[in-house]
């Protein structure tokens, strides 16, 4: 039987040169490893109460959708700097080369809510950190973070968890 | 009861002055709100067969997510140029000011496959003509394209059913 990894493809060379870019698309374009995925990634949580799920831009949006809906919550975007209409608050993160910034409308979440934050990817963890800065800011508290893979050569798995956050992943790739 | 468009948040001048903003944020942050457009958005195509769901970055992801599993179906993404990492096609179209570039993985659509189109918005129809050019070119059927919001003073309604698209839209905003 096809585990969740084996529907992931790699394509070498992407974004740059040296890379071994872990491409979710085909992982996501077949029912069954959708719907594994899905299942998956939130079968740690299953007795947890979760009142939102939060997904992280962009690929984070595709199952952070699936998941708010098979939990009938809502969902919450974290996005890049720039993208949503509303009051925000923001968070730099580091990343290979310079900073970005990710942004959450202030009002998205109410202090003491519960919440999963999910993506497709955790490598070095600088986003999932200032997506975890953002909803910590507005008081809600995190019941896990929930990724498709985990590279945990890159250390976001060990960067979270001296945060305290619970990590799930689905499946790691490390110097393959 | 409160319908889809009462829990669509109007922001003014966003992202330049002039522009009032129809944020859907607000209506997947609610539970009610979120089931109640993933159902809806279903609904004229209960009798259908689809094959694969396709979202339109970034929003069009969230809504895509959730039908797809709710269908038991692959999602498929259409990204802005640069985002996928596997050979693709790509398809030029007019933005207000200059042209952008949308993108599908080439192996993404198998000839005759149906697909179901989502996004939020249909404004000038720009986005959502490139996506069906994308899957049109892959041999895809488009059974429909479903939106949220509707804004039928800037025609894109109108483009895509002149090129014979199913257009379904939840609700509309004109001159409000």
């Amino acid at each position: 039987m096809k585990t969740v990894k084996d529907y992931i493809r790699t394509i070498p060379n992407f974004p740059h040169d040296g890379i071994m870019f872990r491409d979710v698309t085909t992982l996501f374009a077949d029912p069954r490893g959708f719907r594994m995925a899905i299942d998956q990634l939130l079968h740690p949580y299953a007795d947890q109460q979760i009142d939102k799920v939060i997904g992280l831009e962009a690929r984070g949006f595709i199952l952070g959708g699936a998941i708010a809906h098979q939990l009938t919550v809502g969902f919450v975007p974290i996005r890049k700097k720039g993208k949503l209409p509303g009051q925000t608050i923001s968070q730099d993160y580091k990343l290979e080369y310079g900073e970005a910034v990710m942004e959450i409308h202030d009002d998205a979440l109410k202090a003491g809510e519960r919440v999963l934050v999910v993506d497709d990817l955790l490598a070095t963890g600088g986003t999932a950190e200032a997506g975890i800065k953002l909803i910590e800011k507005l008081g809600a508290e995190i019941v896990g973070c929930a990724f498709v893979i985990d590279l945990p050569d890159l250390g976001g798995r060990a960067l979270l968890e001296k945060l305290g956050i619970n990590v799930h992943a689905l499946c790691a790739f490390d110097g393959e």
